[in-house]
């Protein structure tokens, strides 16, 4: 039984108010690159599911990058004229500049205001800053907040550590019957954001939490790591790994209302591209395939040139598309049970594909088989034929040894499950069989030579 | 002179009528995949053109199959309570679920009941309905005749003999310049119904009719076969045959007076698919170019994968989707001499561009040659060519050894006869020269070297 | 500093005015396909670029023509029955079919009358004619000028010469870095004619002085040449050189105020058509993109089999679709300063994609280099990026070896000039390397190949 399969007779509405619980339990915590919040969050996760978990040193250097030092925040507030607490980092943790510098000092409100950040259209909201990479430090408030501020001297306080340490991130690896790998990762450095990013988090763990046990074809590898440097730490710590790598997805904002977002890979014609596409076109209403692009999240990362890995991002509203989008009014309210299970079926789905597309051969190539007396054709004839027919005879006259399942489905229009059950009944039927995995890899259409290419290359790389 | 102009100084008024009442002739007869009807169809093909027929013993393995029963019926009916016949095959041969076992029974009506068939949105007209693979008997009837029969007891028989003969087939064979062939096939296993397919039967005979006698560049096979395991018997017995065709079309539904459709063979983009497209292109009001499929009509086995032969299927109305298919409505006045004129002409049209599709060579490819002083351009400089010249101009320009007249053709979007017209008369000015065949052969573009390889998949079978 | 911003930074309002005084100065004169009209058009155009001239003498055979005898006009007339001249050479040289052989005669006017020429639908204008390769005479008229001849004997003369001399043509060499030529080609057989050609030639002369003296990639041939057979001597007599070209244009009608044109070579995607296209799409306002038909221009000569040349045509309004083509209406109020400056400005554009079109290297490829402390980024994190740094983004992933400049433009969305900003960016900080020319030329993109395979072909037919 596939595993759309085997999910669809689950209790979905469980399992959606249980993964919007496990985000509410991650909302307060102050996440950043590095650093305590990260760290907490990665043991929530190992909770749940097998998650071997890394610290990188500080200074390490990494590509073109180099570890940053670790980051830890015990509070922060400014107050007023009257010594009162105007912004609080103990209400939101949004308050703070993610990443910023210790500082202890008292100014008049003109030398503080450059540290200070609003949307003055989103009077209500707090706007999200982080400033790794150039040593600053800032507040963050709502601009109802920045009106209010009066002339006269504040006092502010950044109780933070800039130090060295380290940088933290999980992997669950769960081994499959191929070496070769699906990668799933999701960025855990947002501090108060619901789905940038926890909704992927959450749909990440479940995901993985879903496959354990299971009798897999491929080995499968989630990632929990900060955005940007992880993945850059990670790719030059496991070379051989993302050699590996067949399929991918960086899962963000998959909480929300929207509809479903695909970006391609770089490769823009890899099968997780078209897996995807196959089952936002056969499943989700206005769904939209978008191409590849240099700017996002860590596909980034993973398309980087030397890599070039097949690796897209699933999301419901696209990033920096949606209002609410790094302020805090991307809160636990904003994401729902409903779509957060939507996205995990959505992700079951696609690696139901990506398990099942497999190429087999037609036993009786030469003419049809007689599917009448196997009973697996309507028994009086004149009439139409039934879909379930009609997939039976796709996948013979296309089960050639070049087309897999998924070309099949394309070619056809029937969505995969159909044209993935009508392979089984024949092979029940002995009317085809199953090209070996080894064969089939040799035999592979484009995407694939372009990932065995990558393999290679990574192999005499590292 | 190319085909098609010849026929069109054939007085086609004529040739409809004559293709309709041929039609005529064959309606009566109770045909069915084996038995005597087909038989007496054959002769009266014979008739007009040379036709082998060929007998294949019941239970001779084809394939996956296995040739099946003789089918003859003499007589059957079902008599009422009252002792009349309310169902009398004598009157429509429809009545008899074709293949039917013989049956003499006396039965009340809930017994009869399972066994008759009529279509309640249409109560005037008899369905048509087979049953080949399963042993059965039943009756078709109008759902007038149903709704009027009344509770008591029925006598039912049906004369018919379920034995071991043979099954029946033949071909016309025209022998061309190259051993290559063109496949013209046609299914002849209905009873009463024009459309489906005494049209495509009467557009056949007729089309290779015309073609006998005449020098023609490639060997021509047409088959009158019986649907399915015709097709499956013919290329069980002949596969260095099938190894031999280049090009090929199923006619069948080219009798109504519905737009023209072309089924692109599973090649998806060889020559007769290309061809075909080209001519309803041009010449046809409304024509649409269907994808492959596996369903469908004898396209079916050519285009198995152990074969993939490039057949495609031309109908006008495509079967299954107009009310009066599979029903006594598909009757003589569903079909028309106009109709079936149009259907041979454009048959007509597509092997001119079949038998005229070369490759030529420009004798001056450096710069244009002098048109002018040949007489072949316009003689006051300054004014727009003719479409004449221009024809001249593209098949100069792309005759580089590369290009067929059908790529020209397809790229200056001039009609392929334009533009075999204006390489004959480069030909005759000394300005270009076909490329010998062999060369050509060996030269071939995509679609060829397919079915240049299935050749030799095929031989290596046998 | 790219061609295209240097010509940026000239006074644009004073070029133009400049080569609509310069065709002001040739428009006078009486242009043909051979003789002192094209002879002293030369040495005006050799007044202000580096122009070395050609005289090949009549009867030389270039492929598959002769150059033809010389052709001058001293004076030419129809006098009436009452002895004044009703149509008189000196007024506007369009009055004699060019290339007229001489004639003097009395006639009635039913004999004159088939040697005349009008245009009914357009009183008031002369029309253009030629009778190049058939010996004869004519004179064209408005049509004013026709309905008023009365019945009577005329008195015609044409006191032309048409004997054996030499065809001239002019050629612009500018050597570059690379051996590798970039043609731009204009014809200069015309009379008075402005926007064909006057207006080419004009932009062809201002665009060869623009690159005068400078360091350029590619060498550059510009030829002023009569239409046809002078693109056919040329070619004859330089098959070396054409095989050394590997972009080019014809320009014609790039003065009126038409929207811009550009008609593809035969090769369909070279870079000259992508460059072309790129820019047509990036900064004109309704420009088209024209399919290639072997009807046209000198593209006509550059693009036959034996050369396939990727050689396209520039224009603003079509030839042949505007009213006052090839008629006295196309005078110098048809072309206007600010038209001609535009074209000028989107040749330079194209030429400014052909000189920085290279491929580059990342020299980080394995994640993203960190451009945020080398100053490439923005340093707050949390917002969007500039498109300048998107722009970084996507030369940095794209620059594996395999895609140019333009590929990347083209895949980005990108104008070529940001994208190649971008290149010359990250090169000034060591995060990419251009590869050396030789490798780029061996790691060719398709259209490339193709003129790659041209050139050697044509070496072994010289």
């Amino acid at each position: 039984m596939g595993l759309l399969n085997e999910f669809e007779q689950r209790n979905r509405v469980e399992i959606g108010d249980e993964m919007h619980r496990f985000a509410g339990e991650l909302y307060p915590i102050c996440r950043s690159i590095t650093g305590d919040g990260t760290r907490q969050t990665l043991a929530m996760i190992q909770d749940r599911i097998p998650l071997e978990t890394f610290e990188v040193a500080t200074g390490t250097a990494v590509f073109d990058w180099i570890v940053p030092k670790e980051w830890n925040l015990r509070d922060a507030y400014i107050k007023g004229p009257d010594g009162k607490k105007v912004v609080d980092f103990q209400k939101c943790n949004l308050h703070v500049v993610n990443y910023s510098a210790p500082v202890r000092a008292r100014m008049p409100l003109d030398t503080l205001k450059p540290h200070l950040f609003s949307i003055p259209e989103k009077p209500d909201w707090i706007p999200y800053r982080t400033s790794y990479y150039k040593e600053d430090w800032g507040f963050c408030l709502s601009h109802h907040q920045m009106l209010a501020l009066q002339d006269g001297e504040y006092e502010v306080c950044i109780d933070s550590t800039l130090e060295d340490g380290h940088l933290s991130y999980g992997e669950c690896y769960l081994p499959g019957q191929l070496s070769d790998e699906v990668l799933i990762s999701c960025h855990i450095c947002h501090p108060s954001l619901a789905n940038d990013n926890l909704s992927g988090l959450a749909v990440a763990a479940f995901l993985a939490q879903f496959l354990v046990g299971r009798d897999l074809r491929y080995s499968y590898r989630f990632l929990f790591i900060p955005g940007t440097i992880g993945a850059i730490t990670w790719l030059a710590r496991n070379r051989e790994a993302a050699g590996r790598v067949r399929h991918g997805m960086v899962l963000t904002c998959v909480g929300d209302n929207g509809g479903f977002h695909y970006k391609k890979s770089r490769q823009g014609n890899a099968e997780i591209d078209r897996a995807a596409a196959h089952i936002l076109h056969h499943y989700c209403k206005s769904a939209e395939i978008l191409e590849f692009s240099p700017y996002g999240y860590d596909e980034r990362q993973y398309c980087s040139p030397g890599f070039n890995l097949p690796v897209g991002c699933l999301m419901r509203s696209v990033w920096g598309t949606f209002p609410e989008y790094h302020t805090s009014a991307d809160n636990l309210n904003f994401i729902q049970p409903k779509q957060l299970m939507e996205s995990l079926q959505v992700c079951t789905a696609i690696l139901d594909i990506l398990e099942g597309n497999r190429c087999y051969r037609n036993l009786n190539p030469y003419g049809e088989p007689q599917l009448g007396r196997r009973g697996l054709y309507r028994s009086t004839g004149g009439e139409a034929i039934e879909s379930e027919i009609n997939a039976r005879l796709w996948v013979l006259n296309f089960s050639d040894g070049e087309h897999s399942l998924l070309d099949i489905a394309e070619r056809s229009g029937q969505p995969f499950f159909a044209i993935n059950q009508a392979a089984q009944t024949l092979c029940e039927n002995h009317l085809l069989e199953v090209i070996p995995e080894e064969a089939t890899r040799l035999e592979q259409s484009e995407g694939a030579t372009y990932s065995g290419r990558q393999r290679s290359g990574s192999h005499s790389n590292s």
